[in-house]
């Protein structure tokens, strides 16, 4: 029988495993169809050439053309006839806009019978930008929002108006072209219109209230800006699809099924983890404490992104410190164990992925020296968990779907 | 179609009744066989009077004498032909020893087919008790003990080789007449041998640890206290049986009968929860949020203690903190809540039992003023709330088994 280490060790990888970008896109695209017309790609974002290379090989034959714009340094070479491009991340520039042309020309004079097979990741906001107005003017707006304290939705408010892809207006340039997007995701709960500002999105946010914005904040507009903030952004957009992928949901359910491939009945508690990653820990670790008593074997599966405020010197990650926090009510259990992990692989400044704890790790510790209070004050998990066998290690994965944390029960 | 919040209070009221002491006592005595011969009744603890009561109620005619020993001011009138004692609580007095002795004699001589109902509740430790050496001796003793760093383990491991009731030695006394134990339990999962040194319950401690304390700590002990630290406690009890009641278990249980019964799918997640208050309010309002989205009812209960580190100078409780804290990631949603209450009715220094937080409170808290994170770092979620119609009162309600908080999601 395998140990609840092993099994641990099997749920990330088998969970890591679904949400790769190319699985992840992949999957995405059985839920199209993609037509009989011409079909162009556009892949977009700092993950977009393994996307691109995804659909390229899961698709044979089927893409016509297209383009695929990632950041400086992030591109891995030819992808059949895709024309590639690098351009600036955060701050979009000069290669950007003229990626970006060359995207709106390839997309352009498309029949209703064509597609647009539109692949988004993270970054796109900045890789994807079509100005409106005289780049330094849409600069100028920007820095004025960024000091007057707008927040993120505001911002984009205003500056989906400024931009002949965002807020919608990408999908209306394909049409009458269907638009079928994959959008990986690894923003925590992002409504769809604010991932890379929409741009086959429908825009819910209005011209009276870009107007509300710039009063409230006293931007100082030229009169084409201020004509572009009355020019509306798409409200319907019929030609338009969009599977999410590759999200800590794909993530918490992928590590649902990895469980229950191993005989446990997984319990999803949430994907939208927040709190503070020691707290986190003591509470998966009371669930576990609960339910180890009746030896029915389940999972309870809490995917998100924890917080840690450092206060210490040590070396550690949330990943590592919500195990460990584990390691005090799991103290004595045979049938129980909690790890967290990072889906990229990384946790912190460390090699580590995450951390493992079960009813032995608070006695070995303590037989080391290791005072579980004691480390937690010092942010020093990775030490602790390193000398009891506790830590998780993947290497980089190539995804980056937040955490995921498991608070395993297995018969006695 | 009743409100989350009238949902929450039907859920609170109805698991706090299950929980209180007659009640409670009720459902235990149901599992004994009290056989044919004569019943003693002995009642020790704070809720002595109480459980004495219940039984005495619901066995009409059936107990034939005994005695009710409970903290001074804690007796309401007589019970039947009850001998009703109050003593010394938390430090043992001359009651205490008057009478202990007299339950000892109303329990001596009896045959097998007799049985002793020993009701048990919080404080019983000081409140029955026969010591076999000086009371002064005794004192000396445990003073040293506490100056010595010992745990509470050890001190027990120690004290019960002193006593003439305690570490099963008041089973062994009331032989071979049965001895049913209910147990009313206010601690959070501690063992049974600890619960008022366990008078009825075979002590898992022995004279070999015993002495090792005494060395560890270099205790100074008469030739007396020597050689009873050498004589062994009972290992088996074969005229012992015993059911715990009125446990934040029970609590548990109640809550999720409580919520099936409203229509919502109950998961019992812990019932040992002791996190941060407010971390466990936002991972309750995380698993909320996630299942929100589906609109199949469920309810997510976890009972326990939750702590909270006081830095401000609000009003508040651990309950109203965390319900606070659920505000955060509850916010928007239509069909979600997060409630958490004291089952004795008070949390903290205030005349509220606990809070609860639905999708609106962010807003409305906002309105009146108030910043969730502000509010949080001044330790005033009273204030808070009872801005928001967030406090749930319910007076005080005559049990104490910890604290309850729920998610509530249900159909959009």
């Amino acid at each position: 029988m395998s140990t609840l280490l092993e099994d641990c060790k099997t749920i990330l990888e088998t969970a890591i495993a679904r949400v790769q970008p190319d699985a992840a896109v992949r999957r995405a695209l059985q839920a199209f169809d993609l037509g009989h017309g011409r079909c162009v790609l556009l892949s977009v974002g700092k993950a977009a050439w393994e996307m691109a290379r995804a659909a390229w090989e899961a698709l044979p034959g089927r893409i016509d053309c297209g383009a695929v714009i990632t950041k400086h340094g992030y591109a891995k070479g030819p992808i059949g006839p895709l024309e590639i491009y690098e351009a600036g991340h955060p701050v979009p520039d000069a290669d950007t806009f003229a990626a970006t042309a060359r995207a709106l020309e390839m997309t352009a004079g498309l029949r209703a019978e064509d597609c647009v097979l539109f692949l988004l990741s993270g970054g796109g906001s900045a890789l994807f930008e079509s100005p409106l107005l005289p780049a330094q003017e849409l600069q100028g707006i920007t820095q004025q929002l960024l000091k007057s304290g707008a927040n993120i939705v505001e911002m984009n408010t205003v500056r989906k108006r400024l931009s002949a892809v965002k807020g919608g207006r990408f999908a209306a340039h394909c049409a009458p072209a269907r638009v079928l997007s994959v959008v990986l995701s690894d923003i925590l709960g992002d409504p769809l219109d604010m991932i890379a500002s929409g741009p086959a999105c429908a825009d819910p946010s209005t011209c009276a209230q870009a107007l509300q914005v710039a009063e409230t904040y006293g931007l100082h507009l030229s009169d084409t800006a201020q004509k572009l903030l009355r020019t509306e952004t798409p409200k319907m957009l019929h030609n338009a699809e969009t599977q999410i992928t590759g999200s800590v949901r794909e993530l918490c359910r992928a590590a649902c099924d990895a469980c229950e491939a191993l005989g446990y009945k997984p319990v999803l508690l949430t994907d939208s983890l927040c709190c503070e990653a020691r707290e986190a820990g003591s509470f998966l670790g009371s669930v576990a404490r609960t339910h180890a008593e009746t030896g029915v074997p389940l999972a309870f599966v809490a995917g998100g992104e924890t917080v840690v405020h450092v206060m210490g010197t040590g070396l550690g990650g949330r990943n590592q410190e919500l195990a460990l926090a584990a390691a005090v009510p799991l103290a004595g259990l045979a049938n129980a164990a909690v790890f967290s992990a990072g889906s990229d692989g990384t946790d912190g400044p460390t090699d580590a992925a995450g951390g493992f704890a079960d009813g032995e790790t608070a006695d070995r510790l303590s037989a080391c020296g290791f005072l579980i209070p004691a480390v937690l004050r010092e942010n020093d998990a990775y030490h602790a968990l390193a000398a009891c066998g506790g830590l998780l290690k993947t290497g980089p994965t190539g995804t980056n779907v937040n955490d995921v944390a498991v608070a395993l029960v297995r018969a006695k």
